[in-house]
């Protein structure tokens, strides 16, 4: 097999085979076919696409290149969710003990990557002593115990995937759903679960700028789970402004806790519902998403979700007093608002804008080697649809650097003011399974 | 500027800029942007192309990336022909001196090559003592002296064309009308030429399979010298069957010498006829083509054409002797007839098959290192349109390997027989200018 025949059998518009595919990816992760034949393939596939078998074939290549996870030793239907990335999203810490504490298994490895804020991982170190490195044996053993953990990556796995994404990244062959859908459902299938959901986001702090884009992608990730047999779901959920108020590690974590309380924001509190009552059904743990939903309202009105997360700490070496206690959390240095300059509704709040300028005050890693300050970042005074009059104040600037004068310039013009009130909206669009 | 926004610019549809295209040029041609990036771009450009300026641009670009040779000292116009490749094409061994004899100033640097059979350089050397590696001085004096010179190529001209071209030969990008376009003309605009004829041959033996393909080829090709100021002009002719009778480097010199004689094949004579009238026409000795050609049959006539082809030899140490009196030429140890097996008329001759049979027999070189034997090919004994008896010779194999006869069956299959006689074909189907 001629690698050069497989790029122009799919510049010509050919569905590749499985065998094509193997060859690709095995020599690709191996080294012994070359970047710049990866990169012309890969250019071929953003303009002649992949079918549905041609994208599953991929992905299946892609996730057998490293090590997979086994969770075989653990009870019950493993679920887990993955989101495609947005700001202010805390989501994984509410409804991780939400849903375990209903009595689903949740053992989830997060990666790190780069971001505006921390990822998952960098959030639950804001909390003293907690431990994300557990061996396999204690990993496995928390989640028969308690049925959540949730740890970093150790495995070397889908290494065909981080040399595809580093490449795509230098050639311009970021956007194109097979590609996108491959890459994130590789890792997933890694990772050991019987069934995923997707948390696919849209607007302009989304990767996908569009609902109709958001669709297209989730429904090709769905389809790559049915043909590799597991229980893929994916919900659409806006992204048009920051999901919550707090943007930021501890912010979020303090903003997780209060939302397992009953005292979250509408939007996370919303969405962690609705995707509960959707993992509880795919769980088998119910019969429908709606019974699920009522579930998880339950474990967060009786504080059964919150009890799991102080376990899941505990458990991992964290120091439970500060769930019972939030003020523990160290705060920055300074708190600064930002108020409006003329009276107004809510357009929108630019949910990239907000992102970068909470990397800005410290909250996230520009490069690997970054470290991130755990009490900076943003928390939102208003969201869409809110009234303010000028002087009010629109955010708090959190941060221990002295030079953030031009950072709050960039928050203030990242909340759109207009006239017209914005109807309200639902955080979760669409839902395919 | 990024690399990554130039790929992603082109795959998108934009239209690039000078600077851009320069920038990529340049960053390329030293290294600084890698092969996985160019290839990208190429395939990007491979799906969305390019219009007649980027072409141009691009040209230049990849022009500029080397040396130019500079012909300044040269009185007169000088002109240049380039054939797309041909099987049997030894066209620039009858054409150069005619067209030098009529007044024109040929000046011509031929790269090596890969190829069937040898170039125009592997031809010439099989005339005992013959110099291609004249200084830029000799070089210089003997167009003013005696109006042509065809030598290797010494200046490091167009390195950009040479990392491309190995590039796309194994990323899929090799047909792309604006990447070959722009790789011939870099090429052929360093030599220096202010005239320059392209022959861009189309049918199974050729890169171009059919007419419609290319005329695209030369109509975009005459665009780009127009845009770069350079008489350019195309003729497309009919490669359905090899160029004349003779495929082999003696064997094509013997036919050459025969037609500047005026008893060469009809589809040769033709298309020198034609060619070298454009040319005079280019070198403004004459006031319309059809004048040329009457100037090109009188060189061939009256023996002009021939005295010139002596000078040229005798000017750069060849032995004019062979000349005078081909059958010096050494001939192979064998010279196998191939017979028909039917009665027929001659449909087809499969150029390519014919080409690939005469490699095999010692006529060419597969790969860099591999020397030729300059008295190996093929000389067809039938053309298309031919009638044949059962028994009569097809062609005869020259060799001097020891297992040829798996190639006598390719060459056999190589003519397709049938009851229709085909009508008469011209060799010049078109011209562009």
């Amino acid at each position: 097999m001629r690698t050069v025949d497989i790029i122009e059998k799919k510049r010509d518009g050919g569905k590749l085979t499985q065998e094509e595919i193997s060859f690709f990816i095995q020599g690709y992760t191996k080294g012994t076919i070359p970047d710049y034949q990866a990169s012309a393939l890969l250019m071929a596939i953003l303009f002649q696409g992949m079918d549905d078998e041609e994208t599953a074939e991929l992905t299946d290549a892609m996730r057998l290149s490293g090590e997979q996870v086994d969770l075989s030793r653990i009870q019950g239907v493993k679920v887990d969710k993955h989101s495609t990335g947005g700001v202010g999203d805390k989501t994984s810490l509410v409804l991780g003990p939400l849903v375990a504490s209903c009595g689903a298994k949740l053992a989830k490895m997060s990666g790190r990557g780069l971001g505006h804020t921390g990822g998952t991982l960098d959030k639950m170190e804001s909390i003293p002593g907690m431990r994300i490195d557990l061996s396999e044996e204690e990993f496995i053993k928390q989640v028969n115990d308690i049925g959540i953990a949730i740890i970093g990556q150790t495995a070397d796995i889908d290494p065909a995937d981080k040399k595809l994404y580093a490449l795509r990244d230098v050639t311009g062959t970021v956007e194109s759903i097979p590609l996108i859908a491959s890459s994130i459902m590789s890792k997933k299938l890694c990772s050991g679960a019987n069934a995923i959901l997707l948390d696919v986001k849209f607007g302009s702090g989304a990767f996908m700028k569009t609902l109709d884009k958001a669709k297209e992608l989730a429904t090709t990730m769905v389809k790559i789970g049915d043909h590799l047999h597991r229980d893929t779901r994916a919900i659409l959920t806006d992204m048009d402004e920051p999901l919550g108020l707090a943007v930021g590690n501890a912010l979020e974590v303090k903003e997780a806790i209060a939302t397992l309380k009953g005292e979250g924001p509408k939007d996370l509190t919303e969405l962690v519902i609705k995707a509960g009552g959707i993992m509880l059904e795919q769980a088998k743990l119910v019969k429908t998403h709606e019974e699920g939903e009522t579930k998880i309202k339950e474990a967060i009105a009786n504080g059964a979700g919150l009890s799991k997360l102080k376990q899941m700490v505990a458990s991992q070496s964290g120091d439970v007093s500060y769930i019972d206690d939030p003020t523990k959390f160290p705060l920055a240095q300074h708190i600064v608002e930002i108020k409006a300059n003329q009276d107004g509704y809510i357009q929108r709040i630019d949910s990239l804008g907000i992102g970068v300028s909470a990397m800005k005050l410290g909250a996230g890693r520009a490069t690997k080697e970054d470290s991130i300050d755990m009490a900076a970042g943003i928390v939102l005074a208003k969201k869409v649809g809110d009234y303010v009059v000028k002087g009010e104040t629109l955010a708090l600037a959190h941060t221990n650097k002295d030079d953030y004068e031009a950072v709050l310039t960039d928050i203030f013009h990242a909340f759109v003011l207009g006239e017209e009130k914005q109807a309200e909206r639902p955080i979760v669009y669409g839902y395919i399974k």
